[in-house]
């Protein structure tokens, strides 16, 4: 069951060829991922991966670092746009520490996990984010979630992340990784006025620089580099989660970044993706386009928490119904006529 | 409870502000047209309309008229696209016959209703679509349609329709009521090559040509003579849905044309409406645009049936979970940095 056979089968129901636009260009790409006419959308999971980030010392964004583990503890409460819109779309959600400054939440719910690897990275304006040791401790975390969502069932999974700074080491990573010009690769973020733009531009020319330098054997301590722990760890979870055969929700550019990580180390991961969404931040449809991908969804979101991601989930559900449930013009007696 | 309080309060949620995009946008939305920071999305109904058209003889559109009267058996069935997005959507579906050419469905679900004015209306290519008093006769039937969707409890309501042909009468009642071109109001509709366009072309431009000579007091007329069944009773649907205060979730084309006839003979009826997407067709932006409405989302879709609201009938529930449950900034102790 090829592209060519789903393609086939969706244009033969019972509308006008093409009448559903995306939800056709979807049920084609759902379908095919899961070699069926009649692909699953639920159950599913997403997993949120928390840490920090050692560059925000210099100067790259708004926002304090203390605002992640506002935000996990908020998270855990129910009451972030990401659990929110988790509970609205019958999606189970996970949220898993890989590396804040701060403490374990205190009573936390069930779905929490506290598996940090060290507080936070390094300051990637001065040396490198993370060790090889500690990016692979935090891919590991990631293998770990992606085989307890596969082992409970989860037939689509996403992963979002919550991290103040991330996006200076994704905008590194789509540099080093997918090519990007500066440009493109450093926006915005979460807001960012001038001053912090040229400071974040400078951080990551440099940072950028010594990455390329390493060596052509030394790409995993390249990228460990301008990485992240969240972004080590979806990395993992994407690689393990493609490798047991999980259809992909890809949110937005820091999940992006990582999707660029998991594609290098582990080729093919980016087979199995869909992505939900083209975010607000410039350089996310170019990497998008490095993967294979190209997004379903514009509806210039920038928050991550996985939001994007859970959104579109929806759509698949409308996709998947389309293509197993409807009437064949041919069962109407009906030629095509278009 | 007006847009400012709601725009103040979606400002003030635990995240950077505007960066939920377009779902904030739908949240102020909402929640103006409601009155409420907490609006509600559910229970929901939508109501299929379905009617023939004379116009069909003058080589407008390249499905024969039967297609309506198959698609209906076929909604009704359950396997037609809007069947199958009513049933993921968990909108309540009901299709109502206006006056399609065939006759009532053997052994009907009980939320079929045969409610048929005429079989279908007259050829607009040689003299008036409706009568007043048919034009009136539908309109009523989507006034009782109103009445029963808001007894039954339902918060939000959409409409759709099912009429071969239908894009012709819409696209002279877009130049009729909104001003539009002849090239923006006259599109492929459901598939048609460029003999069929070219027909399409000469019949409205010459019907538009009659409706516009009508006195001024003879609007209704006017607006009945390049009308069609389903429309006007659409119309009449969208008037007592926004009398009844209910949130109406608007879908493509031909019920936007509905719409500015709703507008126009119920000034005020827009006020309520959400608009859930942009049709492929060229003049749709234009004729949301005459309403003060822009769609929400861009899917390339064409294929109506109300197809359009049902995929974006999640968005509301997303939205309305972002204003009515998610933490505000300040909670956290957090100031802003945007």
């Amino acid at each position: 069951m090829n592209a060519e056979d789903i393609q086939a089968h969706i244009d033969g129901l019972a509308k006008p060829r093409g009448s559903l636009g995306r939800i056709e260009t979807l049920a084609v790409r759902l379908g095919t991922i899961q070699g069926s006419l009649a692909p699953r959308t639920s159950p599913r999971r997403i997993v949120l991966f928390a840490a920090d980030h050692g560059v925000v010392a210099a100067g790259v964004t708004a926002w304090p670092q203390d605002v992640t583990g506002l935000m996990v503890a908020t998270i855990a409460s129910g009451r972030a746009a990401s659990s929110v819109l988790a509970r609205v779309t019958q999606t189970d959600l996970r949220l898993i520490d890989v590396g804040t400054a701060g403490d374990p939440l205190n009573d936390p719910p069930a779905w929490y996990r506290h598996a940090a690897i060290q507080p936070g990275s390094a300051n990637l304006a001065s040396g490198p984010a993370l060790s090889e040791a500690a990016f692979e401790a935090a891919w590991v975390v990631g293998v770990e979630e992606a085989d307890a969502a596969a082992d409970a069932g989860h037939v689509v999974v996403a992963a979002g992340e919550m991290g103040i700074g991330n996006t200076t080491p994704s905008a590194c990573l789509m540099m080093l990784l997918a090519d990007l010009p500066l440009d493109l690769a450093v926006g915005p973020g979460a807001g960012a006025d001038d001053a912090v733009m040229a400071a974040k531009r400078t951080v990551v020319v440099a940072a950028v620089g010594r990455a390329r330098a390493y060596p052509r054997d030394g790409l995993k301590a390249a990228i460990a580099s301008v990485a992240g722990l969240e972004i080590a760890a979806m990395a993992g979870f994407f690689a393990r989660a493609a490798a047991r055969e999980r259809t992909i929700l890809l949110d937005g550019f820091i999940t992006t970044a990582a999707a660029l990580v998991a594609e290098r180390l582990a080729p093919g991961t980016a087979g199995r993706m869909i992505a939900a969404h083209r975010s607000a931040e410039p350089g996310h449809r170019a990497a998008l386009a490095h993967l294979g991908l190209e997004p379903m969804l514009d509806l210039d979101m920038r928050l991550g928490e996985g939001t994007g991601a859970l959104v579109a989930m929806p759509f698949l559900d409308a996709a998947a119904a389309i293509s197993g449930q409807m009437a064949r013009l041919s069962d109407l007696g009906v030629g095509r006529h278009d």
